[in-house]
């Protein structure tokens, strides 16, 4: 069982088994409490009784352990009372999501925390459909997961080309907002849906055959003179800020 | 040398030897460009020699390393191409500072990411005080100054009890803004200068000793209804926004 639980750390392992781990009291509260059933629990005794009757009917099975046991299968450093296996749930996006409404595009995202900042950002300001490229870090790697703090299953998170997405948005009405150090002040920048918000790779940024697509470049001002390689926030940070610009407008 | 250098990766050491560790290319031309002096690098020769000569004027001394000897000192797991030596330069904080424009006042902040990207932000949205209760993570923590991105340079960060920042700055009539989960939306706030933006530990929130400053209680507004856990932005990405949002009204 250990050695199966920790093999699921391995993007082909999960795939194969179409199961993935969740961890920490509070990202499993959020799984059941938003109908998420779980497979299997393997908990301390505390966390499994802490649940009402009906919290643990979304429970297939469950193990108590304790705290040392809990550190073998653990993918964190100090594990939390918890750890749970859940099945992966991608549903394929109907025929034109991504023209409606507000969605985001990840080209090439490569850190397991920036992608959880991500979509627990999107999560936050009501972005639910986030369309990364194929070579963008796995969402069921358990960094990503629990930088998101949970906000995964209140976003849909889709791996495809990214050029198909834009293509057909474009061809529904989307404007194709480019994150891009050249770009706009988001602040002064008209920003409609149906959207789309492209953010590059960290270290490199959008690709020119993605750029093309771009109808809109967009940037955050930096109110500083002082800072030389300081060029950027953190991508991180920067959705963050974009999507509460985008918010503030809709609800404004 | 090596033991001295990994000595410094703690807080008492380097408080007795008033330096700190500072690492990565991008860090330590950000440090040198903004005037600062190295007292030492460690640096593959490439790096040393990709300097220009005036650049080179700012370091003291420099000592040409492998890959291998570079791993030995690194607070990295993959270090990058450079490390250097910088003293502190603490300089308190001018009578009045708080009271002031826009500063940054933080209680119990406990992780060095989050202390690391709320100093990037604060550098990039132009606020130059941010203020630490004492029993906040060390600034020259190598996982704060990471995360910073070198932004440290440009921001000062002042340990210090907060009642009597809070308590002078709203003597000078600074407007106190605590973010808070039952505040009003920051997008609908008066937002002022001089003023001090008040947060407080990432579990627990701004404490009820602080609270009683706070003259504005902000908080940014959930998109979404779908989210049980997760009651609030990580505290980073809610810095990036709520100085965004101050931004933007200064500019506007």
């Amino acid at each position: 069982m250990i050695k199966y639980l920790t093999s699921l750390q391995k993007k082909k392992v999960r795939e194969e088994e179409r199961l993935y781990i969740i961890e920490g009291d509070k990202i499993i509260r959020e799984f059941i409490l938003s109908g998420v059933r779980l497979k299997l629990l393997i908990s301390k005794p505390e966390f499994l009784s802490s649940l009402s009757a009906q919290l643990k009917e979304g429970i297939e099975e469950s193990i108590p352990v304790s705290f040392e046991e809990l550190k073998l299968v653990s993918t964190l450093r100090t594990p939390h009372n918890a750890l749970a296996l859940v099945g992966m749930d991608n549903e394929a996006p109907g025929p034109g999501a991504a023209g409606k409404g507000l969605s985001v595009a990840l080209e090439c995202v490569q850190d397991p925390g920036n992608l959880g900042t991500i979509i627990r950002a999107a999560a936050w300001f009501g972005i639910r459909n986030i369309f990364c490229s194929p070579d963008s870090v796995d969402v069921y790697n358990p960094k990503v997961i629990q930088a998101s703090m949970g906000a995964i299953i209140h976003v849909k998170v889709f791996y495809t080309g990214l050029e198909e997405v834009l293509k057909n948005a474009a061809s529904d009405g989307a404007i194709i907002y480019g994150t891009m150090l050249d770009g706009k002040s988001v602040y002064d920048s008209a920003l409609q849906e149906p959207g789309i918000i492209l953010m590059g790779n960290e270290s490199k940024g959008i690709s020119d055959r993605l750029a093309e697509y771009v109808t809109d470049r967009i940037m955050i001002p930096r109110f500083s003179d002082a800072l030389y390689g300081i060029d950027s926030l953190n991508i991180g940070m920067a959705a963050s800020v974009v999507f509460s610009e985008f918010a503030r407008r809709k609800k404004a």
